[in-house]
């Protein structure tokens, strides 16, 4: 299959550099296509501003989601935003990798997703109706594709544990997991999550390499985070609030959009 | 009180725009000192890079905490980051006013932060024992300052709430209000909202006003999220988990971090 890795960190000489090469390696052996978005080598423009939208006249108003709507639809956005799209569009399976700073993605893997991210490519897809609220969170353009995320963090496993004083990894992790990935349509993996990096000796290294591998051979049968689809009937429209006792006694929060044994 | 206004929309004629206007004004009238860092027009760098330390041999790796933490001790970092670094320890109050882009704030503000959060000015602060674990979740450089969020989403407040599709608001900026605002000590002031904003009439307009004019007018008076301070006792360190039974019966995730009535 085609994997595309998109990768976020400054030194290409670091952990994250030497984990993109581990997995890119495994994945070349199972005879998979990869193409990297090295965002720093390609200095990847990260801010949204009005050079992204050529055909907007100089005084007018920068609203923009319509000004990417009209460029999407037009052909009009800049070549390199096009480029990441038709990656995306080529892509069977999306890896964002990247360290957390400060609890989330760095700048510049923002700024790829808030200009890669068109109105009519990624959100403002599908009908509004009583029965669909778009074509969104589990539907869109990426369906059918899988995702994952690639972390690496410097502070303990325990920190980021369910009582942990950082929160829960994977709430940290949710507004991306669900609301970047599951958001367009992709199906989304597990994250794999490296911790204490700073710390990391040979042995450790070794040990990371190997879990990575097998994330990397097992991508077309792990099982997903199973966030329940927007249009399956989970739903109230148009409030879009989870229909009363689905859910598993006590799960509150973003827990309630993950499908669990239905006690209700 | 001095007021710093750190503002991330590209265009000022914008919703976001107006209510800035608005909040200023109504500062001002209090008698308030108001500095505002607009990052678009300040053509915002958004990228940590090896440009940010300056006396980082070309050729050398780049390891941002250590590097940022020698220019920060030597005085060395960018001009751009020294300045929001003055206007920080200027401010009895910081608010930072972004729109909500998938679900976080948009890639130049997230720069900033990057940027600005010095090792030893934000993060690597204080000493580490079985007592305390560094400076930090209510105590550090800001401590004794107040910060909070002023966010517009297009999106509806059903969207968010408890049962909403996209998570709980208070769940998707708590990385922001307690990973980057509460972490380098400041108090934080409950957020304000504002939904639907691609759909405000004029009414609406002038509803939103009054709300932020009383917003500014109590920001000293404000009752702060009481999250939980990391060195007050109740944490185990050195794994920074929640001691057992400090929190209401049935709260998880992120609610463990918020103080409520002891129960346990």
């Amino acid at each position: 299959m085609n994997v595309l890795i998109v990768f976020a960190h400054p030194e290409r000489r670091s952990l994250n550099g030497a984990l993109l090469d581990v997995a890119t390696a495994e994945l070349q052996a199972q005879g998979h296509e990869v193409k990297v978005s090295d965002l720093y080598a390609m200095h990847w423009k990260a801010t949204v501003d009005q050079a992204d939208f050529p055909d907007l006249p100089a005084d007018e108003r920068l609203k923009v989601a319509s000004a990417s709507s009209r460029e999407f639809a037009e052909g009009g956005l800049t070549e390199d935003v096009k480029g990441e799209q038709a990656k995306l569009l080529w892509a069977d399976t999306v890896i964002l990798q990247f360290p957390l700073w400060w609890f989330t993605m760095p700048a510049i893997l923002k700024g790829w997703v808030d200009r890669v991210y068109a109105y009519g490519f990624a959100y403002g897809v599908g009908e509004h109706s009583d029965r669909r609220w778009g074509d969104r969170y589990g539907e869109g353009t990426m369906a059918g594709k899988r995702a994952m995320l690639v972390v690496t963090a410097g502070g303990w496993p325990e920190h980021y544990s369910a009582r942990g004083i950082n929160g829960p990894i994977d709430d940290l992790l949710f507004p991306i997991n669900h609301g970047i990935l599951f958001y367009p349509g992709f199906t989304v993996l597990p994250s794999f999550v490296a911790y204490q990096v700073d710390r990391l000796d040979e042995a450790g290294f070794t040990i990371l390499s190997e879990h990575i591998r097998e994330r990397m051979r097992t991508l077309a049968t792990t099982a997903p985070i199973p966030y329940r689809k927007q249009n399956d009937g989970d739903y109230q429209i148009p409030t879009m609030e989870l229909k009363p006792k689905l859910e598993k006694p006590g799960a509150v929060g973003f827990s309630l959009h993950i499908a669990g044994e239905k006690t209700g």
